[in-house]
């Protein structure tokens, strides 16, 4: 029995670091390979992707699975087992012509999604996306035959926070934050951002900053890395982590939080247990989980004003033309509310979350063959309508801004997931630290400590469902999000 | 018949990538991974050499190369056939649990090695050094049990320049170099380097200017990088080849030649043909052709007089204080002797073969039984005493020297190889171009073109022994070699 989970943690191993092996080879290919570099890397990504799926079908794993739940497993052991044969299962039920159909054809729409968004072409877009969702649903079919697709896409990524808790949380933002949003909107356009009035802000220099920040934070020199990239991401594991981050000429704040937003993510990789590496208990828990800690450090530290009571000196003494800017400034500035925006990646912390909405209904009704492909358009514009009073003039504004339903459609929650837990991880940290003091202070080691004792030693050792009680004492609810931005807004706003 | 073709192809692509694989984790290694890493990374460096060794002496594999030559291949699979072939006998012959011994053995004996050498303490080595020597032979049984086991050492580096031709080189260099490097020792000391005494550079305007050495040569901006690592080194493919250097503060000439030594590397693999990436078409051969790249354009081009007089001007924009030195003192400068330096890596063109002697002498005399572990320090420096006149008076500075030996007992004579190759080489191709012209007025593509013609474009369709024909138009000799380091410095030192 012993032997049957050491040869299943083993497998594991390999299965890891295959998948570690890939992300130092994407990782390369975005920051440091040569661009002519691309037909070899593509070639070898596709090879390691065949031989990660190969391990993680094995049949043998499945065996292994088994032997090791038949001999009465103790707690740890039946959580790895878990963690494994939720993957394993998953993966060991799609035919293999499939799963490389869609690897396929998810990368050939990269390009016509590209082509289609920059000539606002949304018919060209059209076919192929419904080829995706056939795809995507013949595979949920096989999964789990008997359940909502949508559902089965959805917990590929979160397993243990169900569609219908999703929707929950949706409801409540739908009931609180839209009102919140309009009575916002009706008190007239934000004032202009001091920041953007004082650019250019040289990218180097913006550079050397996010690194001091990282530095101030409290980011392992010995363990990781910055770099920039076209897109910023966090990969690696917890030796070796590495966020990427870009920066915008004419506003600083953007690179800044872009840095603060990867260090959360790297921090929870950091936190994992060292003597763990290669099993799911070095792993970390679901996407909506790892989401959360990014935006408890962009929003609710590098968005508060005790942060910026820290860091608005240091700024200055990098970009002297920022000495005139106050602290009050800059809090207001960073917190801009503003609904007109049509882009998800440039909303702000509120209709943020509305966009997601948008994403996560009409992907749902696609999926569920409720909305035709050629309706899908109009089913956008109409909820950024409803939700934002706003409507994009053209699809490249709309339905076509994000590459992700090139991968599939159940992604986006994922974001708000992350928003809605970090408020709930926020308020219960509160309980134990005086976090705004700290964060004045730029004492950051208790917040990190807080995080790494309640959330990231534990890796994939409770499903994430449990993991939140574990963390917070509660199940995952989105009364702290509500909560948290009412008073904040109310306060900002003067409501 | 094609079919079996098509899939001994695609499993020597998996092969490929993987190796490709390994070798951008081992880049990363030295150059980007913060040093923390170095646990996971260690890791996963394991498991892909693990699952390249399982793919390469998949029986299945051997099954397909019977397949292929069964069935009247053309003349290009044959030599496809040939070159999996080789590899995989070496592989599929040796038990896995050898494998792997030798893999922790080699692994260990590093440390242990680096030890004895800091504590100049050759017992410390000596058991681990006996250790190696047998798991090496043992492992020479399995994959040729009637050879000498260090002729199948030699093949598994070098599988067409069979032992007696290395034999005949060292020969020739006994007979002449070493009369020649007396003449010289007779002379007296070299004068010393007026670029020592311009010292010291720093080390990164020294990067930059190996940068622009690089492009004055025509390293392909698209498909490259260089970096800065502990130790220089060439790794990728056509599409993505990454050379490293290092640098000396005391003397810009180290680093100027180490990245010209590499870059020949570097444009061997970028003359391969891209469309055969994956298959041992576009592969490079064996150590030493791969070596001869990097010695041509060190040797016949770096430290030739024409190449000084092209890049001196440039040099001394970049650092002013060699505004003094002539071409004259920078060219004798580059092509001093030194027959008292105890220490390889340190050696000049001529001397260095030397050095490669004594290791090829001691090493072959260990593996052959004849020489016990304990007779290797005395058996070294009386070798470096005939050859060179000198004696090392401690074992760091002897037969310590070199990590080599914890790999394996044969790697050295391909840098003697590389060397008589290139002056064969540089022979023949200075039949159809003006070389030295060419050189002085920075017209490097006819060069770059003819090697790629001659050579690069091969991969392995030829056997070495047969390309070295197809490129020169005989069989590889030391001939041109002897006759050219006797002309030059016959008149560098006027003897």
């Amino acid at each position: 029995m012993n032997d049957a989970y050491e040869r299943l943690l083993e497998r594991y191993q390999t299965i890891t670091d295959l998948e570690q092996a890939r992300m130092v080879l994407g990782w390369d290919q975005q920051v440091t390979m040569p661009d002519g570099g691309t037909p070899a890397r593509a070639q070898q990504m596709s090879t390691v992707s065949a031989l990660q799926h190969e391990r993680r079908t094995d049949p043998e794993l499945g065996e292994l699975l088994d032997a090791v739940e038949a001999n009465d497993p103790d707690e740890r052991q039946q959580a790895v087992v878990q963690e494994i044969r939720h993957d394993y299962e998953r993966e060991a039920e799609v035919p293999a012509d499939l799963v490389e159909e869609i690897s396929r054809t998810s990368s050939e729409a990269q390009q016509v999604w590209e082509r289609a968004r920059e000539e606002d072409d949304f018919e060209q877009f059209a076919p192929t996306l419904e080829r995706i969702r056939d795809l995507q649903v013949e595979r949920a079919g096989h999964v789990d035959p008997d359940a909502d697709p949508f559902a089965v896409m959805h917990e590929d990524d979160e397993p243990d926070l169900s569609i219908e808790t999703v929707e929950r949380i949706f409801d409540r933002i739908k009931s609180d934050l839209v009102p919140l949003i309009e009575e916002i909107r009706e008190r007239g356009d934000a004032p202009a951002s001091p920041f953007e009035a004082q650019g250019p802000y040289d990218e180097d220099e913006q550079f050397e900053f996010s690194k001091e920040v990282l530095e101030t934070l409290g980011f392992d020199p010995e363990r990781t890395r910055l770099d920039r990239s076209a897109h910023p991401f966090t990969v690696g594991n917890q030796y070796d982590c590495r966020i990427t981050t870009r920066f915008n000429e004419d506003d600083v704040v953007d690179g800044l939080l872009g840095t603060v937003h990867e260090f959360g993510h790297g921090l929870y990789q950091l936190g994992l247990p060292d003597e763990e590496y290669g099993s799911p208990l070095g792993e970390a828990q679901s996407l909506g989980v790892h989401e959360s800690q990014a935006r408890f450090w962009e929003n609710h530290v590098g968005r508060s004003r005790p942060f910026w009571e820290l860091i608005l000196p240091e700024m200055r003494d990098r970009f002297p033309q920022l000495s005139d800017v106050s602290v009050d400034e800059a809090y207001e500035a960073v917190n801009r509310i503003y609904p007109e925006n049509l882009i998800r990646v440039e909303a702000d912390e509120l209709t943020y979350h509305l966009h997601v909405l948008v994403r996560f209904e009409v992907g749902r009704e696609f999926v569920a063959g409720n909305l035709a492909v050629d309706e899908i358009p109009r089913a956008w514009n109409d909820r950024m309508e409803w939700y934002l009073g706003v409507s994009p003039e053209t699809d490249a504004e709309g339905c076509l801004q994000d590459v992700h339903w090139t991968e599939g459609f159940a992604a986006f929650q994922a974001y708000t997931i992350g928003s809605v837990l970090a408020a709930q991880l926020d308020a219960a940290m509160r309980e134990d630290l005086d976090v705004d003091a700290l964060i004045r202070e730029g004492e950051f080691e208790p917040i990190r400590e807080w995080l790494r004792e309640h959330v990231h030693r534990h890796g994939r050792r409770y499903p994430a469902d449990e993991l939140i009680e574990v963390a917070t004492g509660e199940p995952l609810t989105a009364d702290y999000f509500v909560e948290y931005a009412k008073e904040k807004y109310t306060d900002l706003y003067g409501l």
